[in-house]
């Protein structure tokens, strides 16, 4: 299952470079609006990579899981963190997010730090 | 397929499993919720598991359709009554819902009784 | 809130004739589909339109929710029928099922019977 | 209703200027990605307004139904058009899309083109 | 608009104090479900009430909006840490998010402190 | 990967025959609706199944993108017209859009023509 996690973060950045490749104004635009949404401020980058990896489970967006995990990972959240933030996707989105949220912990147990 | 079906359940199982040891105070409050709206009652548990995969069928959430087939077919739900089930989601889905009860149906096939 | 409610059901039922009026290709389609999915069969119409409720809460759809109470309403469901499926749907869908589930009641109480 | 609708489109834009007032960073950049997404290419933006209409429709978002057929009608969409769009949406989303399908073809009555 | 909202809020306690009141079992284990994931912790409630606001406004559950911004302002949040999650929503769910983060904001002008 | 992605195609088509001979009341009723949402008009078929393909896009569901993205490329649509349509998606979608924009571009590149 590791190594599968492991090809599958690999295989979503390729395919986002692909369409990043493909379509460099669109993407573009949209890598802006995210480095707006997602940079220090009030609130910290990492509790909002952590609030869109809460969006994430209760969207049940695989990879958007896998992407805002790693992210806030790097940013320094403990697992501990993720998990309490895990616990309001499943306030807000039931059954699926706690499918989705088990997956959140799993991608972040594998993610490098 | 059919091997990958029954590995697919498994690591549904190990993942909400792992969890649930890591978060066990919001998952044991959800697995409390989650038997007092499935227990029997003026409608039977097999119909709720059975509206339950409809929620998830309409909801496209791929482990939820497996976990909640799963749970009908324990419960003595033949494939006729899944399938008018999956109708009921088609009705109120559309074409993505028709993707995923196709998911429930296989789903189903493959799942121990 | 009543009469609002009363005049809520007659705008919805207003817009979708002026829909049927202007598509009647699709809409007749829709119909069919309609019909097939909630049929009396191995499963009631009633178990099915209850069905068609909690999909409903469980997408946020307001209108929906108020059209498929009041049909399950009048193929007979009693309020504690309903409850039971809105239990589901909260179950499926968490806080936001919570709100539309409280909708679905308001509608029941004040659909005709 | 025709009132009420008005008002509407007005209460829409009005909040929205009071978000663009108060968050002009983000506000800003989603702008762009808008434009850019919107913009005449191969695809005329008709054709895109009635896209994101029926994408809109798809989920559900009632002011942005308002938004993007009245987008639609500005540049030129017959109400036939609009129709066929309509009819994807509800392709891909079933009843909950007849229902906001049927509140496009309203809006789409009442904006001013 | 003032006058609408707050007779909106007020609905929206009657309609959920209604369901509870039919509904005991289930929405006794939903409040302390709630409870569990919005409690004080690694992460502050307010945090966590302004991430269920930006999973509501990504699911377009204008009810919760409304629900959770009223809390994160009765927890002390400013209207500055809200624009900040609405921006993370609007990364995670485009043109609907700007429709329902307005909402949020109007909701956190009007809302008691 | 280009295995994977055509065992994939291969295996949809033959869950969605097997939902069609277990279900053909229902799958025959959709069908109907679908050749009719479908069908060239004002706007032709190949518009249509961009459309679709976008909606598929903004609702995550991965089969769906698979699927209509096949037929796009099979009613002549160029990877340039389809990116305008993934470009929609994101406006209306944010990051999960991105995602699953990304797996349309490469369905694209792996469909048969």
């Amino acid at each position: 299952m590791e190594k599968t996690t492991q090809e599958n973060f690999k295989a979503i950045k390729l395919r986002l470079a692909a369409l990043a490749a493909a379509a460099p104004s669109i993407i573009g635009q949209f890598g802006k609006l995210s480095q707006t949404a997602s940079a220090d401020g009030l609130v910290s980058s990492k509790v909002k990579e952590l609030t869109a990896t809460a969006i994430a489970i209760s969207k049940g967006c695989d990879d958007c899981v896998a992407y805002h995990v790693q992210k806030a990972k790097q940013l320094g959240s403990t697992k501990d963190e993720l998990i309490e933030f895990v616990a309001v996707a499943i306030e807000m989105g039931g059954g699926p997010a706690v499918v989705y949220g088990a997956k959140a912990l799993e991608y972040y147990e594998l993610a490098g730090s």
